[in-house]
């Protein structure tokens, strides 16, 4: 049973891609010539959507189409097209904000519900360079520059509150894109549930034991209350490593079509889950023990630095740009309130901080025994020496969850895990 | 200059309203015979509408129709004739969940921004009835029923994600009516601004020293940034003593302009602060010392009511109505679930608590100190007596929001009333 689809909507094939942007005068000047002298790949390697990239003799360019249904799945889950239309609004805002850390949008079709934009080359998706040991030394100061202007500028401590109200408004039609969040991280995992998979039978009891635990099931209901209700700026919305395309010099993100307005600590909490499953998984990527432990030191490195980078930028940009109708600027002009105006950035920024420690481990244990895993363990070929790994991760992942507040700084965290690392 | 407004709409006069309601039959066949048999009034006491009341044969009905100023102030103060559109949204959504506690709609006409209404009679402005020392025995009973039901099926502890999300949406445009909010409550009152006014000069000292009161100022921030960011479920957003109509039988809450997706304590608060406020006036209103101890009791009665049973009746929707994405059901069946999840809750009224108390401070202070003032002291005529009164009001509206926590349940919050009341 077909899909129906807005009129005017057709998704491309590796054909009817070149006649349509030949038919796009700007994207047919920057590739030059004409579509004969083009060559198409369909690259999708994702879960979503239709993603071209097209080669001609003067340049090049990334065309992403939504499909109807998610590309994973096929026709039985439906996904809106409009996602696409979201992803397009949240690139612009980004690119106001950190222009040099998303692609350049060249085009918009809201019949096609497709986007062309600067095809990225030489640059790959960092999963997949961090599964092969690859490090990227100016990852962690771009990606946090990022995540503070991103999410500062659109946030109550910048926006006056109508300009904040209506980009609530633009944003809460991603409905169903929040839905896959809302039941994917937050709720599967911790259910009898026929979309999750995970290692079997080396973490059956595992998993069956996180089903149990009370105390950890609230403290995800709890944050996905969060998710659902607190609106604190808008977030990129799938902020992991296979969201995020780098070389040895440059960080490009990309994808943000689940983004909407929601709690800053997800985007930031998401990316150091995934940075620290990826920390979990270098073990069953040695071909002898010990071979990646500098890169795991590397990787706990780039943990701290995304965090207090983040934090130093965010809270430098605060006392900067004291711009939104938040902790108005004019209610703190008295000697005194400097001070306390200062403490009270410092308790914002602490419960920021266990904010992204709680989404971080969610991060961790849907990777891992929900829909959608990630390559980092998938490509361990041994079943029990990625259940190692997987095990380690979780253990990590439920302490950020349930004991948030008892880390007191992100270096406590690095250390855990390499506690964890070493135990076994 | 006069304020543009869109094609069709007029504002309406004595006159002119009577041949508007003929046009339309249901209004016209309520009311009986036709505009020659009937009398009108204009009643709109307050400080944004016109507000007409219209008496036939037949029956009666009031009309209400939104002008694009703040009639207070003039059309120096331009306001979007869109809040009636709120406001119907708004009292809809209420009748769904408490249709004997609103006024029943009758019509609503979008062009010229009108509603209208079943006439409230014989009920008076519960303000009113408090100045005068009227005791409403079936209030508490009947306002925390009202509060629990809209404020928990609006939440998504009852709705589903996406028709949470789209509650959001419908309401996210009323940002001019959140702004008088975030403005005359949460910013004015804590530096100098020409729209604030108090009893000078008694108060200036204590106006001066809450202007460099850095604690005050943070905690007042903080619940203005849980205001503009914290979409828990629909308020009514202006739900003080001048928003109730009673009988000694029923309540009615009117007026719901100011509604939009807030912080739930905002509503609980905001009511609670005008009833602390209420009896700190009384003794301004006495004849002889003593006389109103018997209705100063009642009132605080009447507080620990009104959360008592506000907290009673939210906490038994969840349980029985725990339909919607937020701690969904199905993670908590396993027997562990149930103690966990019933301390979970407890925890969260606590939070909800606080806020409340948090937001009463604050609605307590800006009816002393900033632009609105209310008849409760207002019509104590001699300006000490009237300013101690203030004074007291303020000292408890202080403890309120910057120790909010140390008040351990709403007795305490009547105690400490009590004894300021005491003290001087």
């Amino acid at each position: 049973m077909a899909i129906e689809t807005p009129e005017g909507y057709r998704a491309l094939s590796e054909h009817s891609v070149c006649g349509y942007v030949e038919s796009v005068a700007p994207l047919r000047q920057r590739l030059g010539g004409n579509a004969s002298a083009w060559r198409v790949r369909e690259v999708g390697d994702g879960n979503l959507n239709l993603v071209f990239i097209i080669e001609g003799p003067a340049g090049d360019l990334c065309v992403k189409q939504a499909l109807p249904y998610v590309r994973l799945v096929g026709e039985g889950w439906p996904l809106p097209l409009e996602r696409a239309w979201f992803e397009h609004q949240a690139l612009l805002e980004q690119s106001r904000h950190a222009p040099d850390l998303v692609p350049q949008v060249l085009h918009y079709d809201e019949k096609l519900f497709l986007l062309a934009m600067e095809r990225l080359s030489p640059h790959i998706i960092m999963r997949r360079g961090m599964i092969d040991g690859l490090v990227y030394p100016r990852f962690a100061g771009q990606i946090s520059h990022f995540l503070a202007r991103t999410l500062y500028f659109t946030s109550d401590l910048a926006l006056p509150a109508a300009r904040k109200k209506a980009m609530i408004g633009r944003f809460c039609g991603n409905t169903e894109l929040c839905r896959i969040t809302e039941d994917l991280i937050f709720t599967d995992p911790y259910m009898v549930h026929e979309r999750n998979r995970w290692t079997t039978p080396e973490l059956d009891e595992t998993a069956r034991e996180l089903r149990q635990d009370a105390a950890l099931k609230l403290a995800v209901a709890r944050l996905k209350l969060r998710f659902m209700s607190d609106a604190q700026a808008l977030l990129h919305g799938d902020m992991h490593t296979g969201s995020i395309m780098v070389t040895e010099a440059e960080t490009k993100v990309i994808d943000p079509e689940f983004a909407f307005v929601g709690p800053i600590g997800f985007d930031v909490g998401k990316l150091l889950g995934n940075l620290l499953l990826s920390y979990f998984s270098q073990r069953g990527h040695e071909t002898r023990p010990g071979e990646r432990d500098a890169y795991r030191a590397w990787i706990l490195e780039t943990v701290r630095e995304v965090w207090d980078g983040f934090e130093r930028e965010f809270l430098a940009l605060w006392r900067a740009h004291p711009t939104g109708d938040a902790y108005p600027a004019m209610l703190f002009e008295e000697p005194a309130d400097a001070a306390a105006l200062g403490e009270e950035r410092s308790r914002y920024m602490r419960a920021l901080f266990q904010d992204a420690l709680g989404f971080a481990g969610t991060s961790m244990i849907r990777r891992t025994l929900g829909l959608a895993h990630n390559a980092d363990m998938e490509e361990i070929a041994e079943p029990a020496r990625r259940a190692a790994c997987e095990r380690r991760n979780l253990r990590l992942a439920r302490e950020l969850i349930v004991h948030a507040a008892d880390f007191a700084d992100i270096a406590r965290v690095t250390q855990r895990a390499a506690a964890l690392e070493q135990e076994s």
